[in-house]
């Protein structure tokens, strides 16, 4: 037994576990996926490189690379019964449905098994969910059956552009898409992650976990805020548009998206990363406005509450630099965090004890039962 | 801040919050919802006067009840596209997976939304998710399209059975089932719940949480093991069959399932009430060993650790002679406890901070990056 301060609601500050996975908060603003900092890894690897750190324990040698990437490659195609499905779903649903739906779908199809076992499902999510969301889309929004094998290109960052927009990306956009991915990949126990453990805890199949994980995630909270900041920045045409705006909206006391974090106390290293993308996109497609309304909001909220951006917040101008719809801006990070929530998976199973909490009851007691006819 | 005691993994034994829907295991052994006994509740409660207390707050009056069950039977009726996605489904896939499925691919088509807010949803959801599972199951089982709607039977409890079997169950039947969805409503933090009020905490919508809690009432350690204590009882033809059994897997040190539980100490209230519908059951239908061999089970355990039957395993047998395949059990969970995530859901949102905790870092420190070329 040991003693533990409850700092408060949602767990915060609490342990629940061990993770040999991810550190967060580290001298305040620090992340590391096993060991290694996050700004090494978004400077210096592949997507792949790090799913493969995350999913098989460490840096893949050149031969463990390639083929791993071969396998990624291999495992692209979506059945016929999954496209199927997607294409009931109609064109308004929320992308973050979709993919929800694909996973569950896929794990009625595949189920995990010792013949497919949980790092086979763990790579087959990885490589099938970003045509899950962009065969829906393209499917709903341009009457196209997109190629969701797309065999001439090798990256999964080029691969979710390719299938988006029919051309070849640039090789910017392809090195920021690598960069936002490994950025999102993995983040220890936030919420999404929780969710997942918690799933497997109970030794439910790789499908739900992730599943679950895509559900907690789409919350405007969670991953869903790299969406709501976009919405809140699209109408800004100036930067003092901006800082009147945002002014309003803290005088009544609204949540601004893509600021805050339950852990990080200082800065979120995430943010360095993305923001010097979207500087180099800004600049590459000619932005006049969009990055200077988000410097003004980092400013003036960290003016004025000494909040600063998280992950989510330089993605939303980023994205948009890319020509990627709003909507799709969460799906993104379910093709990324599906390492991380795979990963946490295995490793919750390696060590399991369900995940069973106690409440405090604060409601009413009654003694005995009353007829239905007595009862006002 | 306040001190809590740490008891181990699991988070067992801390408290996640608080709630006022449900306490168990004061004094060791009690259960209520929203503080009625439920002992009384199963005894003299519907299933829908319980969904009604624990989705609006209060024992319904007799208006109250009507209205409630006409909204209920109204709602009944699954959309078409949800039916297509629902005829794709394989035979041999897993129920919870098609419910999970289910449950997701109505919140594509009836999204919540200001015009179909919390408390639509929670009651379309248990208003179709008995039609999720038999709709599919009967398709891909008989080739036969059943009746969702069943407007001449009023309970959830007969038109569940109805749906099964297309003939109208005993009355003992309904009565069984009923109490069985009441036992299954509810029970605090449990690992599904917990999953939906995390996802809840991100400020997601009620199908990602519903969807979540079905993924982790899947496994076995949790709503799974009224279909694994079937599996473990299924071959044994008498008490002295099952005596010898279950010695060998308590020597090879295995997990016996419908057994134990992570808040209880003494005893699981809800077994005392499966137990004796299990007994009249056995005697309605002639039954010559089953129920025999489950009470030999329940006699070795305590024996043997101390351990006394939860929830589960009484279930097993009371299904079993109710003619419902063993594959449909946990799904009749979901049927049930789809109230209380429901409720869970409201709760978590009407005090909410994002469930966000924190762990314990055992991985390794690399400072610096290592090329691929140098990697072994
Ligand atoms: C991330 C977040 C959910 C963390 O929640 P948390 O751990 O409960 O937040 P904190 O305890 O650090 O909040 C401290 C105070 O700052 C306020 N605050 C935190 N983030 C804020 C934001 N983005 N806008 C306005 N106020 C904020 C809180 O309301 C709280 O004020 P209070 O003490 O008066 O209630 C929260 O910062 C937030 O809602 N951010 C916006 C959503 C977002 O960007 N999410 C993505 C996270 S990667
Ligand atoms: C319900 C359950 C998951 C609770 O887990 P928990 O809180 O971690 O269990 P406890 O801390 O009470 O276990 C205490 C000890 O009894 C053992 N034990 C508990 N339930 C057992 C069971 N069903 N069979 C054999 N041993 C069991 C545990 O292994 C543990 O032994 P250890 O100290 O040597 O490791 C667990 O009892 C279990 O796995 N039961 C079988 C699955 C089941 O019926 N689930 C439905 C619950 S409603």
């Amino acid at each position: 037994m040991m003693t533990k301060v409850l700092s408060g609601a949602g767990l915060r500050g609490q342990s629940a576990g061990q993770t040999a996975l991810c550190s967060v908060g580290k001298a305040a603003a620090g992340l590391t996926y096993r060991g290694y900092d996050i700004d090494v890894l978004a400077d210096k690897a592949s997507f792949e490189e790090v799913a493969y750190l995350l999913l098989y324990g460490d840096l893949p040698t050149r031969q463990q690379l390639t083929q791993y990437e071969a396998k990624l490659l291999s495992l692209r195609p979506l059945p016929e019964t999954l496209k199927q499905a997607l294409e009931l779903i109609p064109k308004d649903a929320h992308p973050m449905d979709v993919m929800r739906t694909g996973c569950s779908v896929l794990g009625n199809l595949e189920p995990e098994s010792p013949l497919n076992d949980q790092q086979d499902v763990a790579d087959r999510l990885v490589a099938t969910l970003p045509a899950m969301v962009l065969y829906w889309y393209r499917f709903s929004h341009d009457g196209v059956r997109v190629d969701t094998t797309n065999t001439g290109v090798a990256s999964l960052a080029g691969h979710f552009l390719t299938m988006l927009k029919d051309t070849a990306p640039s090789d910017l956009e392809v090195q920021v898409m690598n960069a936002s991915l490994i950025l999102y990949a993995e983040h220890e126990f936030n919420a999404s992650t929780f969710t997942a453990r918690v799933c497997a805890s109970t030794l439910s199949d790789m499908h739900s976990c992730i599943t679950g994980g895509i559900g907690s995630l789409r919350g405007h909270l969670h991953g869903g805020a790299n969406e709501a900041a976009m919405d809140m920045i699209e109408p800004w045409q100036t930067a003092d548009q901006a800082e009147a705006g945002l002014m309003t909206k803290l005088l009544n006391k609204e949540t601004i998206m893509g600021f805050g974090h339950a852990i990080y106390r200082e800065r979120d290293p995430r943010n360095d990363v993305i923001k010097q993308w979207a500087k180099k996109l800004s600049d590459e497609v000619g932005d006049t406005y969009l990055y200077a309304v988000s410097e003004r909001c980092e400013d003036v909220m960290w003016r004025e509450k000494k909040l600063f951006c998280n992950a989510d917040f330089f993605h939303a101008s980023a994205y948009r630099f890319m020509g990627i719809p709003t909507k799709l801006f969460t799906p993104i990070f379910v093709c990324a965090r599906v390492t991380g929530w795979a990963a946490h998976v295995m490793e919750q199973r390696a060590n399991n004890r369900i995940i069973r909490p106690s409440a405090d009851y604060i409601g009413p007691d009654h003694t005995g039962w009353i007829d239905i006819d007595q009862r006002s």
